[in-house]
């Protein structure tokens, strides 16, 4: 049985142990070279090969239900599950996703992109289930990473107390992107060190470093003892407290093992927890080596492992950890704060230089944000870097915790607009409607590298809420230098007579190409450089009002820029013509930036076309009569 | 010593147990005669009077800092700190808050409202100590309901495994606001009723109960014996696990035992938990027998415990959950969630009736709302009921969980707008731009209590994510019964001619009072109720366009209804003049509902007289020149 045979995991149930090891093997082939062809998440699916096999022989898929948490780590399955053809296309517009997808398959059971989701999202299923009389197994599959999340914790604390019959399969690889932190990470180490009393010789002496000299020795001595005993029976403690059922920790290259425990599992009636330890990167030596490098990849040689493209500029990411370690040099007050993407928001580069200053805090993005304004409080100047779309989670802590004691807590929001091959769940264009309506809350995005350079510098000495947003592709506008950065103050950066295009971030980029082409049609339109979101520059607001006005963004139209100009005029009772482009109200899929930017209409052909058309419009400004 | 000489805490470090006691049953009827004054949260300040007088006997306030997690709990700490003078003021407009407010007292270290926030700042200010090379102690005081919040979780893995010298004082109460729920509260309660090793019996047979019927008799025998030695030592597990060194159980009436234990805590180089154990109501019987109606009250007589102010109406949650229990009677798939708001959301009415429809997951906005979207991948037509300025807490799972995958959930916001005497943590003034950007959302306010019913009623076979937002404070409009509701049209309630007011929820009636008053002065004006607020009633706008257009609405102005109103207009080219009436950019504070809306600008003689101002001004409508 080879792998492109399979249609569905019905052909896996009867292979021989050879059989499988050969289409572990055939697996693993094609998900490297997929990958180095499209890129994508390799280490994750790399270290779970042999698990998703066994998930899939013991259970019974699309009745019994998988979740899969993030769900980057679903390549595999969705090999398994009747997709094995048209897995070239992986990430590509229109073609197979990175994520689980319900429209892809209906082995798909629930959507993932974000962290932690997966078990309150089983724990429903698994009440749905009981609740109509029906008889199916529901699974999360959860890394150790997503396991930081809170949202894993309130969703086991409801499941161990309900006694709902469930499974999650704690997929601990030591690591999520980065490696791990917190002290149940720790708690998770132990285990995976232990083997029965062997690890408590260890702990013994860890106890007995961490009595506290208070001087009472019986208690002390009551104390060591306490330790030992607990730790005699390491590794269920934790779970078990909080209702599950333990099993583990099993090698996660062990099929027979694996599906052994599965079953035991499947028959169990109550919330089961299975501890399964793998690797990252698995039976490829280059993605063993650099983990974290392989988690999220661009295309690259599998030979060498090197990317297949070269960046020539830096990205944002890292010009905003440079800035950063800078300021840092002569401010001791500034810290910097990441939920579990220290490298992929550039902070590595800081922590390089200053390791005790930046704050891994695990995915916890809500943590994250009210411990920023703690620190803020306690005197410090605090930095969040996070992945805009990530951010959302925070959006009651920004509010409440951070704008309403008006903390001078700065947040930088990378991948802010669109995300291209990650898709619906990692696109960040809600920012602005998030930020935006909050009090106290001031918003900038720059248009390209230099100007982020200039924000950064502006940010030490701001002393109130700030948020600075910008994209996953890198932008130098080297014909347009930035002139310095000031907060409420649009740039107007080529000048015109027939119309004005505000513009935010990358689409500042757009609008000099558009502006180009109208130009060539005898049009001659004002680009300006709307970096400061809020507060907007008000004065230019009310010079420009005479002729139409464009607004460009890469965020959802309703709540993002051009609702924010068209309300202003509203309220200033100033009777402008408008135009807003953006992204319309529907949720939009994956692909290249290109390729989504056309399907958006935001190419700057596409618009210069849909201005003309506009601008004929407007010949006598229509006024309807009702 | 009295409570009224008491000008800071300095003053109580001296007193002897004799004094203390009088001191206490002092604060005791200060808070219970102010309350029944004024109303607030009682039960929680009563459960806590010693713990908070031992608190700042052993600390040195404030210098040392103290964080109030939800903070309804710091009246005592208020009467302490200087404001007891104020204290009759207490919740009034320009009074003393029912929360901590940082310009309210240099005692104030950061302010709370929502729930799980404390554990989060105290880190961030232990780690701002640090780092600036002070030496003070950071404490945050935590109940036991709001540990079933993930942002606690998040809080204790970082602190945790870092190390940081901080104290979390558990305030066990075995409630929050309802009878707590999840499975750490059942292992608080474990170590609430074990004495050492009297529990283990009953552990033993629990764990005997507890084992799987998988035939391996061995497995049995080894799972009976660790169960018996781990519940040996049970109490430091969880927390210990999680890196903290815990003290505890300890009585929260002895304040030797209190301060003794505090003491330890303030010299502990590392991360504490004290585990106290209170009884909420203590010292005032009506509220020990009835802690969950005595936890936030209305003005009542002390006497009786009988409220001040009899309701002739139900409240909006009751009406949603008597309409939600008729559909119960005859469809299946209905099931309710509740974050511990059974009884403020109105759901112990369908809870009465269908006890095992009703869900209550604890404090726990985002893992409820990704449950919820499990329920309907499962099957079931789940419904949320949250307060709406607790509702913020799942932006991300409303995008990612629910609307991306377009699941049939129904969210009932309550307390959206001002919720009056609870102040800026508590006002639903977000919910619509939270939810308007968001694709594939329908987005309903009622009018009053009957349209609400015709909602529910509607919602049953509504197939798409769906929210239905009402106040705080009833309304039935007599005079203008429904006509049936019907998604994407508005309702016509006053006919007129000069100009058109778009009103939404509760501003409805306002315009109502709006349209009377211009009527007296010669002024025709059309009130349309705009209860589907998404999508709009797109003929209507249209309709309307040829005369001045006002909108209002209990919201921010930003990304508010009003704001899509005029985005709306922009984006089909209709040149319309719109005065919109809503919260300018700024945090609201606390008082009663008149109070505010007269601070807003927001009574109908305030609005009547703008808009006569503002038609004034539209002789001749502007066009600006630039």
């Amino acid at each position: 049985m080879h792998l492109d045979q399979i249609q569905s995991p019905e052909d896996i149930k009867n292979l021989s142990d050879e059989e499988l090891k050969n289409l572990a093997q055939e697996i693993r082939e094609r998900l490297i070279d997929t990958v180095a062809d499209r890129g994508g998440h390799l280490a994750s699916n790399l270290g779970i090969v042999e698990l998703t096999l066994a998930i899939h022989r013991v259970f019974d898929m699309p009745r019994d239900r998988i979740i899969f948490d993030v769900g980057h780590q679903s390549y595999v399955h969705k090999l398994l599950t009747g997709r094995v053809r048209q897995f070239h296309t992986l990430r590509t517009f229109g073609g197979i996703s990175g994520f689980p997808k319900i429209g892809e398959s209906s082995y798909d059971a629930f959507e993932t992109g974000h962290a932690s989701t997966a078990i309150s999202a089983a724990l429903g299923m698994a009440r749905a289930r009981d609740y109509l009389g029906e008889d199916y197994q529901v699974i999360a599959l959860v890394g150790d990473g997503a396991l930081t999340g809170g949202m894993c914790y309130e969703a086991i604390n409801d499941a161990g107390s309900s006694g709902t019959r469930m499974i999650i399969i704690l997929n601990d690889n030591e690591m999520s992107i980065a490696p791990n932190v917190g002290a149940l990470s720790r708690h998770l180490t132990d285990i995976r060190i232990s083997k029965g009393w062997s690890s408590a010789k260890k702990t013994v002496r860890t106890g007995l470093e961490k009595v506290p000299l208070i001087g009472h020795g019986l208690y002390k001595v009551v104390h060591t003892v306490k330790m030992i005993v607990k730790h005699a029976v390491i590794g269920e403690d934790f779970f078990e407290t909080l209702g599950f059922h333990y099993f583990g920790p099993i090698d996660g290259y062990d099929i027979p093992a694996l599906e052994k425990t599965l079953k035991r599992a499947k028959e169990y009636d109550g919330p089961v927890l299975i501890h399964v330890l793998t690797t990252k990167g698995h039976g490829y030596e280059k993605a063993e080596e650099q983990p974290e490098h392989f988690h999220g990849v661009a295309p690259f040689y599998v030979e060498t492992g090197d990317a297949k493209e070269r960046q020539d500029l830096p990205s944002f990411g890292q010009v905003m950890a440079e800035e950063l370690t800078v300021i840092c040099e002569r401010n001791p007050k500034i810290t910097a704060i990441s939920a579990a993407m220290v490298s992929g928001t550039g902070l590595s580069i800081l922590k390089a230089r200053f390791p005790e200053r930046v704050l891994d805090v695990g995915i916890a993005e809500e943590h994250a944000t009210t411990m920023a304004a703690g620190l803020a409080a306690g005197g410090m100047k605090p930095y969040f870097a996070v992945y805009a779309s990530f951010f959302q989670r925070a959006y009651d802590q920004v509010i409440h915790d951070v704008c309403m004691q008006n903390w001078p807590v700065t947040f930088l929001l990378d991948r802010a607009g669109l995300s291209a091959h990650d898709g619906e769940t990692h696109h960040g264009v809600f920012y602005l409607a998030q930020l935006l309506p909050v009090p106290d809350m001031t918003v900038l995005v720059p248009r390209d590298l230099n100007e982020l350079r200039q924000m950064i510098r502006f940010s030490e000495h701001f002393e109130k809420p700030l948020a600075i947003a910008y994209g996953r592709s890198s932008i130098l506008l080297e014909d347009y230098p930035c002139t310095s950065f000031c907060l409420g103050k649009w740039e107007t950066i080529v000048e015109g007579k027939d119309l004005a295009i505000l513009a935010v971030g990358s689409m500042v980029r757009e609008a000099i190409a558009v502006a180009k082409i109208l130009l060539e049609r005898g049009i001659s339109a004002r680009v300006v450089n709307c970096s400061s979101v809020k507060p907007m520059d008000e004065e230019l607001l009310r010079e420009i009002s005479g002729m139409p006005v464009i607004t460009m963004e890469e965020h959802v139209l309703a709540g993002g820029f051009g609702s924010a100009v068209e309300t202003w005029y509203a309220q200033e009772e100033l009777q402008v013509s408008t135009l807003a482009f953006g992204i319309p109200d529907m949720f939009v899929q994956h692909g290249s930036r290109g390729k989504l930017l056309k399907y958006l209409g935001l190419l700057p052909e596409q618009m210069a076309t849909r201005i003309s058309v506009f601008l004929g419009s407007l010949h006598g400004v229509k006024r309807n009569d009702g």
